[in-house]
């Protein structure tokens, strides 16, 4: 008998679920379409029911040991969605509850995506025997999840580690949130995509990214540039670098972790963001902390990790009984 | 018999102490002065001579409980003071270990003073039911103390909680440590002494401030000024709030605290920082946290705060254990 944790990560357009064991080996998974549900209630039936579809082609025999949800703006304390702006569903959403009226007794237990990508790390990545660390998402966003004394700090009301809406410049770049100059608006693929445009319209130097449309332009397409040395695709990871070493040295000055970890698209760009934003890093540190912590790769999968971090829930639940 | 735990604030010029019991009374006091001795072996046992003569002059039968010691650079973990800008020692000092040589077996625990403040807060001040919350210490400088899940945050180093350092403006004032733009330079007394000068730099309203210089003005002076209606120093008031504010939002997007207790010098100038700081606050929130924290003032009284809050430290390892 093998005990499993399903884990479910609640996407915009699809949600992905999978059965994980301890080691996070995926042993079964599938998916349904998030959008077409206005009744939320109607969405958790039908994922349920593609859950026990697929439970079925489980050869081995299971034992199931909760259910890890990651959602955007998921609420930890109340087990709801609230105000999710890419969610069909308006106002509060109790999901948790929902699905525990389809596995009656079961452990259920729900975070935002970034917090649930920590504490994947936690039980299965880089970050196994770390009580203090933060992962850093850089996907269209900045989401970020901090752990502090071995325990994903929530906060007050739940919905602690913003990272990517602290403020870094006054009067800075217009944010999604309504305020201006938040990190996510920098340090990420929505922020390098905007650098670019600003370093073309500064610089005179030919590049391929000149032919492209904003609409059109993706980090991918940035990284690929840079490979080839473009000038401004080089620039562009220089200042989304120093922005995001600016959030990291800031950090560094609140909780003092022992690592960061970054996740992402563009986390995947490897040297191109690792070492421009290592050396601001270095360069910019407060003296006490100088040397103190590590930037590294997420050690989680990128294709099924935000599976994985939701099914890490439950076994950092059980952990805690 | 009476449970006393002796509190050690280490100043730059005087170190006091005070024997309090649970309900933060202090009960007896006394200070030497700090400076004037280049091996901290010879500090440690003046002031423990010191301490044993007060110790006298207690009537009713005490039992020591154990010795906290607030300290700048006081590194939690280690016991030690490390490269304490004013203080004559340099590099490491070994203080908790020296002060144990002279009580074997007891309890001795050392942090620095903001840290020392959050945890008096916590003992006995305001935060006594509170789990999340921040302390900020307006003097010289900006220090904080952080509290997250019921537990003072000191990091992977030991030094976490440096909010004083937190960059908010890129290629702002220089401060102390060597960098630029650090919130102190702009929120503390320091720092409102630095933006009348912008400002009377800048406007050309008459001030009485005009008649004195940047090495006599004080604080306090600037809140006498405000008093009186002045424009120059209500400015000053409006621009520090402001960037105190931007401190608090931002920290709030990091760990969502309950409220933040603001203390010391500048802190006294009451509605003139809560006012405009609550303002911006309310102004410059994330969506998600608005009307979600409180701003208070410290409810520890200031004048032997410092040692109430290094005696906090050993009811709180006491409560640990």
């Amino acid at each position: 008998m093998k005990e499993v944790a399903i884990g479910i990560d609640i996407g915009g357009t699809n949600s992905e679920f999978g059965f994980v064991n301890h080691e996070g080996d995926v042993i079964a998974h599938g998916k349904i379409n998030t959008i077409g549900y206005p009744d939320a209630k109607d969405f958790v039936s039908a994922l349920c029911t593609k859950i026990e579809e697929v439970r079925k082609t489980i050869k081995e025999e299971i034992i199931l040991k909760g259910i890890g949800i990651g959602a955007p703006n998921g609420n930890y304390y109340t087990g709801t969605i609230e105000h999710a702006p890419n969610l069909e569903w308006k106002g509060i959403v109790h999901l948790a509850e929902m699905f525990r009226k389809h596995y009656p007794g079961a452990l259920v237990s729900l975070t935002n995506d970034a917090n649930a990508a920590a504490i994947g790390e936690m039980i299965y990545g880089g970050a196994k025997n770390m009580k203090e660390f933060i992962v850093i998402t850089l996907g269209t966003g900045l989401g970020s999840g901090i752990v502090i004394n071995g325990e994903l700090v929530y906060g007050h009301t739940g919905f602690a580690g913003e990272l990517g809406h602290t403020i870094v410049i006054t009067d800075g770049r217009i944010c999604g949130c309504g305020r201006q100059g938040c990190l996510e608006n920098y340090a990420s693929a929505t922020g390098i995509k905007r650098t670019v445009f600003e370093l073309l319209a500064k610089f005179r130097d030919d590049s391929p990214l000149r032919a492209i449309t904003y609409n059109d332009l993706t980090a991918k397409m940035v990284t690929e540039a840079a490979e080839k040395g473009d000038k401004i695709a080089l620039e562009a990871f220089d200042y989304t670098a120093k922005m995001l070493a600016l959030g990291i040295v800031n950090s560094v000055a609140f909780s003092s972790p022992e690592a960061i970890f970054l996740f992402g698209g563009l986390a995947q760009a490897g040297d191109f963001i690792f070492k421009p934003t290592q050396k601001y890093v270095d360069q910019n540190m407060l003296f006490v902390f100088k040397d103190s912590i590590k930037i590294l790769p997420s050690q989680i999968k990128e294709s099924n990790a935000a599976v994985l971090g939701a099914s890490a829930l439950v076994w950092k639940e059980l952990a805690k009984a």
